[in-house]
Protein backbone atom coordinates (compact mmCIF):
# COMPACT_ATOMS: atom_id res chain seq x y z
CA UNK A 1 0.00 0.00 0.00
CA UNK A 2 2.79 2.18 -0.91
CA UNK A 3 0.76 4.57 -3.12
CA UNK A 4 -1.08 5.26 0.84
CA UNK A 5 2.05 6.21 2.35
CA UNK A 6 2.67 8.77 -0.43
CA UNK A 7 -0.05 11.07 0.90
CA UNK A 8 0.37 13.87 3.17
CA UNK A 9 -2.10 13.34 5.61
CA UNK A 10 -3.25 16.51 7.68
CA UNK A 11 -2.80 16.75 11.70
CA UNK A 12 -6.22 14.47 12.16
CA UNK A 13 -4.89 11.77 9.34
CA UNK A 14 -7.54 13.27 6.80
CA UNK A 15 -6.86 14.14 3.55
CA UNK A 16 -9.54 16.34 1.50
CA UNK A 17 -11.33 15.13 -1.44
CA UNK A 18 -13.22 16.85 -4.01
CA UNK A 19 -15.52 14.62 -5.98
CA UNK A 20 -16.14 15.81 -9.86
CA UNK A 21 -18.80 14.64 -12.01
CA UNK A 22 -17.45 12.48 -14.73
CA UNK A 23 -20.22 13.69 -17.52
CA UNK A 24 -20.82 17.18 -16.89
CA UNK A 25 -17.68 17.79 -15.34
CA UNK A 26 -19.46 19.80 -12.29
CA UNK A 27 -17.73 19.55 -8.71
CA UNK A 28 -20.15 17.67 -6.63
CA UNK A 29 -18.91 18.02 -3.72
CA UNK A 30 -15.79 17.95 -1.29
CA UNK A 31 -15.10 16.21 1.90
CA UNK A 32 -12.52 14.02 3.61
CA UNK A 33 -11.00 10.56 3.84
CA UNK A 34 -8.52 8.96 6.41
CA UNK A 35 -6.36 5.86 5.17
CA UNK A 36 -8.85 3.62 5.51
CA UNK A 37 -11.23 5.36 3.81
CA UNK A 38 -8.83 5.97 0.71
CA UNK A 39 -7.92 2.52 0.48
CA UNK A 40 -11.93 1.72 0.62
CA UNK A 41 -12.56 3.66 -2.08
CA UNK A 42 -9.86 2.21 -4.52
CA UNK A 43 -10.77 -1.28 -3.69
CA UNK A 44 -14.95 -1.04 -3.71
CA UNK A 45 -14.81 1.49 -6.80
CA UNK A 46 -17.18 3.58 -5.21
CA UNK A 47 -16.37 7.09 -3.04
CA UNK A 48 -15.87 6.00 0.80
CA UNK A 49 -15.33 9.21 2.98
CA UNK A 50 -14.65 9.79 6.96
CA UNK A 51 -17.75 12.19 8.36
CA UNK A 52 -16.30 14.23 10.61
CA UNK A 53 -19.93 14.96 12.37
CA UNK A 54 -20.32 11.22 12.95
CA UNK A 55 -16.41 9.92 13.79
CA UNK A 56 -17.02 7.22 11.43
CA UNK A 57 -16.64 5.66 7.66
CA UNK A 58 -19.03 6.67 5.45
CA UNK A 59 -19.77 5.27 2.36
CA UNK A 60 -21.47 7.57 0.23
CA UNK A 61 -25.15 6.55 -0.81
CA UNK A 62 -25.11 4.24 2.12
CA UNK A 63 -28.39 6.05 3.33
CA UNK A 64 -29.39 7.80 0.49
CA UNK A 65 -28.67 5.36 -2.61
CA UNK A 66 -26.47 8.01 -3.92
CA UNK A 67 -23.91 6.29 -4.38
CA UNK A 68 -20.22 7.76 -6.46
CA UNK A 69 -18.67 5.24 -8.89
CA UNK A 70 -15.26 6.27 -8.33
CA UNK A 71 -13.45 6.04 -12.47
CA UNK A 72 -10.26 8.18 -11.27
CA UNK A 73 -8.69 8.96 -8.00
CA UNK A 74 -6.00 11.91 -8.69
CA UNK A 75 -3.31 13.24 -6.30
CA UNK A 76 -1.99 17.00 -6.02
CA UNK A 77 1.51 18.22 -6.98
CA UNK A 78 1.66 18.72 -2.32
CA UNK A 79 0.85 15.06 -2.16
CA UNK A 80 -2.34 16.39 -0.23
CA UNK A 81 -5.19 16.91 -1.99
CA UNK A 82 -7.47 13.86 -3.51
CA UNK A 83 -9.44 14.47 -7.03
CA UNK A 84 -11.99 11.87 -7.87
CA UNK A 85 -13.78 11.59 -10.87
CA UNK A 86 -17.42 10.20 -10.18
CA UNK A 87 -20.70 9.09 -11.46
CA UNK A 88 -23.19 10.32 -9.32
CA UNK A 89 -25.87 7.44 -8.82
CA UNK A 90 -29.53 6.35 -7.34
CA UNK A 91 -31.16 9.75 -9.52
CA UNK A 92 -31.53 11.35 -12.71
CA UNK A 93 -30.59 13.96 -12.61
CA UNK A 94 -27.94 13.11 -10.56
CA UNK A 95 -28.40 14.17 -6.76
CA UNK A 96 -24.81 14.67 -4.46
CA UNK A 97 -25.80 17.22 -2.31
CA UNK A 98 -27.87 16.35 1.49
CA UNK A 99 -30.12 19.07 0.57
CA UNK A 100 -31.26 17.25 -2.27
CA UNK A 101 -29.36 19.25 -4.96
CA UNK A 102 -27.27 18.26 -7.71
CA UNK A 103 -23.97 19.56 -6.40
CA UNK A 104 -23.14 20.87 -3.01
CA UNK A 105 -21.84 24.53 -4.65
CA UNK A 106 -25.32 25.98 -5.20
CA UNK A 107 -24.96 29.36 -3.54
CA UNK A 108 -23.25 31.94 -5.55
CA UNK A 109 -21.76 34.94 -4.59
CA UNK A 110 -23.88 38.52 -6.34
CA UNK A 111 -23.97 41.46 -5.52
CA UNK A 112 -22.62 40.87 -1.86
CA UNK A 113 -25.12 38.21 -0.69
CA UNK A 114 -25.49 34.34 -1.32
CA UNK A 115 -28.22 33.27 -3.49
CA UNK A 116 -29.50 29.52 -4.07
CA UNK A 117 -29.21 29.30 -8.14
CA UNK A 118 -29.38 25.27 -8.13
CA UNK A 119 -32.94 23.73 -7.43
CA UNK A 120 -33.79 21.15 -4.61
CA UNK A 121 -34.35 17.82 -7.21
CA UNK A 122 -35.77 15.68 -4.26
CA UNK A 123 -36.90 16.52 -0.95
CA UNK A 124 -34.56 15.42 1.58
CA UNK A 125 -37.25 14.30 3.88
CA UNK A 126 -37.42 11.35 0.89
CA UNK A 127 -34.14 10.62 0.47
CA UNK A 128 -33.36 10.26 4.09
CA UNK A 129 -36.42 8.67 5.23
CA UNK B 1 -19.48 42.30 4.46
CA UNK B 2 -21.91 40.24 5.42
CA UNK B 3 -22.07 37.42 2.75
CA UNK B 4 -18.31 36.96 4.71
CA UNK B 5 -19.71 36.58 8.23
CA UNK B 6 -21.67 33.60 6.44
CA UNK B 7 -19.09 31.43 6.36
CA UNK B 8 -17.99 29.14 8.83
CA UNK B 9 -14.25 29.58 8.98
CA UNK B 10 -11.85 26.67 10.37
CA UNK B 11 -9.52 26.98 13.84
CA UNK B 12 -7.15 28.86 11.86
CA UNK B 13 -9.35 31.33 10.45
CA UNK B 14 -9.06 29.83 6.70
CA UNK B 15 -11.76 28.52 4.17
CA UNK B 16 -10.76 25.73 1.79
CA UNK B 17 -11.02 26.81 -1.75
CA UNK B 18 -11.25 25.28 -5.08
CA UNK B 19 -10.29 26.40 -8.46
CA UNK B 20 -12.02 25.48 -11.70
CA UNK B 21 -11.35 26.83 -14.94
CA UNK B 22 -14.09 28.14 -16.57
CA UNK B 23 -13.61 27.15 -20.58
CA UNK B 24 -12.04 23.08 -19.68
CA UNK B 25 -14.26 22.80 -16.46
CA UNK B 26 -10.47 21.09 -15.38
CA UNK B 27 -9.70 21.66 -11.46
CA UNK B 28 -7.20 23.52 -11.16
CA UNK B 29 -5.93 23.63 -7.80
CA UNK B 30 -6.92 23.63 -4.25
CA UNK B 31 -6.04 26.65 -1.82
CA UNK B 32 -7.15 28.39 1.54
CA UNK B 33 -8.31 32.12 1.96
CA UNK B 34 -8.28 33.46 4.83
CA UNK B 35 -11.51 36.64 5.01
CA UNK B 36 -9.11 39.46 3.77
CA UNK B 37 -8.14 37.18 0.94
CA UNK B 38 -11.49 36.50 -0.08
CA UNK B 39 -12.97 39.68 0.55
CA UNK B 40 -9.83 41.07 -2.22
CA UNK B 41 -10.39 37.47 -4.21
CA UNK B 42 -13.96 39.40 -4.75
CA UNK B 43 -13.12 42.99 -5.17
CA UNK B 44 -10.30 42.47 -7.59
CA UNK B 45 -11.86 39.78 -9.63
CA UNK B 46 -8.25 37.78 -9.46
CA UNK B 47 -7.98 35.49 -7.28
CA UNK B 48 -5.81 36.04 -3.78
CA UNK B 49 -5.29 33.08 -1.49
CA UNK B 50 -3.08 32.68 1.87
CA UNK B 51 -0.09 30.86 1.80
CA UNK B 52 0.62 28.55 4.60
CA UNK B 53 3.74 27.65 4.11
CA UNK B 54 4.25 31.48 3.62
CA UNK B 55 2.27 32.90 6.18
CA UNK B 56 1.24 35.70 4.52
CA UNK B 57 -1.15 36.52 1.54
CA UNK B 58 -1.03 35.57 -2.18
CA UNK B 59 -2.00 37.38 -4.97
CA UNK B 60 -1.80 33.97 -7.07
CA UNK B 61 0.12 35.16 -10.28
CA UNK B 62 1.89 37.76 -8.38
CA UNK B 63 5.37 35.94 -9.47
CA UNK B 64 4.34 33.57 -11.99
CA UNK B 65 1.96 36.11 -14.42
CA UNK B 66 -0.01 33.40 -13.91
CA UNK B 67 -3.16 35.40 -12.58
CA UNK B 68 -6.37 33.69 -12.19
CA UNK B 69 -9.60 35.74 -13.36
CA UNK B 70 -12.59 35.02 -11.25
CA UNK B 71 -15.80 34.83 -13.07
CA UNK B 72 -17.91 33.23 -10.05
CA UNK B 73 -17.76 32.68 -6.23
CA UNK B 74 -19.64 29.49 -5.00
CA UNK B 75 -19.98 28.54 -1.41
CA UNK B 76 -21.04 24.63 -0.41
CA UNK B 77 -24.10 23.74 1.33
CA UNK B 78 -22.02 23.88 4.62
CA UNK B 79 -21.25 27.12 4.40
CA UNK B 80 -17.66 25.88 4.61
CA UNK B 81 -15.78 25.36 1.09
CA UNK B 82 -15.69 27.69 -1.81
CA UNK B 83 -15.84 27.05 -5.35
CA UNK B 84 -14.09 29.88 -7.43
CA UNK B 85 -14.65 29.78 -11.99
CA UNK B 86 -11.78 30.99 -13.50
CA UNK B 87 -9.85 31.92 -16.10
CA UNK B 88 -6.19 31.00 -15.92
CA UNK B 89 -4.11 33.49 -17.17
CA UNK B 90 -0.45 34.12 -18.72
CA UNK B 91 0.56 31.22 -20.49
CA UNK B 92 -1.60 29.57 -23.52
CA UNK B 93 -2.57 26.22 -22.55
CA UNK B 94 -2.39 27.33 -19.09
CA UNK B 95 -0.58 26.61 -16.50
CA UNK B 96 -2.06 26.93 -12.58
CA UNK B 97 0.58 24.41 -10.84
CA UNK B 98 3.92 25.45 -9.56
CA UNK B 99 5.59 22.35 -11.38
CA UNK B 100 4.91 24.43 -14.94
CA UNK B 101 1.74 21.83 -15.39
CA UNK B 102 -1.53 22.83 -16.26
CA UNK B 103 -3.41 21.69 -13.09
CA UNK B 104 -1.94 20.34 -9.90
CA UNK B 105 -4.14 17.10 -10.25
CA UNK B 106 -2.01 15.79 -12.32
CA UNK B 107 -1.24 12.10 -10.33
CA UNK B 108 -3.42 9.43 -11.34
CA UNK B 109 -3.85 6.37 -9.43
CA UNK B 110 -3.00 3.08 -11.43
CA UNK B 111 -2.23 -0.37 -10.41
CA UNK B 112 -1.53 0.38 -6.95
CA UNK B 113 0.84 4.07 -7.22
CA UNK B 114 1.16 7.06 -8.79
CA UNK B 115 1.67 8.22 -12.28
CA UNK B 116 2.46 11.22 -13.71
CA UNK B 117 0.36 11.80 -16.40
CA UNK B 118 0.03 15.21 -17.15
CA UNK B 119 3.19 17.13 -18.78
CA UNK B 120 4.81 20.23 -17.47
CA UNK B 121 4.37 22.99 -19.87
CA UNK B 122 6.84 25.80 -19.07
CA UNK B 123 9.93 25.10 -16.97
CA UNK B 124 9.71 26.25 -13.35
CA UNK B 125 12.95 27.84 -13.38
CA UNK B 126 11.53 30.08 -16.05
CA UNK B 127 8.72 30.52 -14.90
CA UNK B 128 10.06 31.84 -11.54
CA UNK B 129 13.10 33.21 -11.77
Amino acid sequence: MGWLDSIKWDRDGLVPVIAQEAGSRDVLMFAFMNRTALQETARRGEAVYWSRSRGRLWHKGEESGHVQKVHEIRLDCDNDVVLLSVTQQGHDPSIACHTGRHSCFFQRLEDGSWKTVEPVLKDPAEIYK
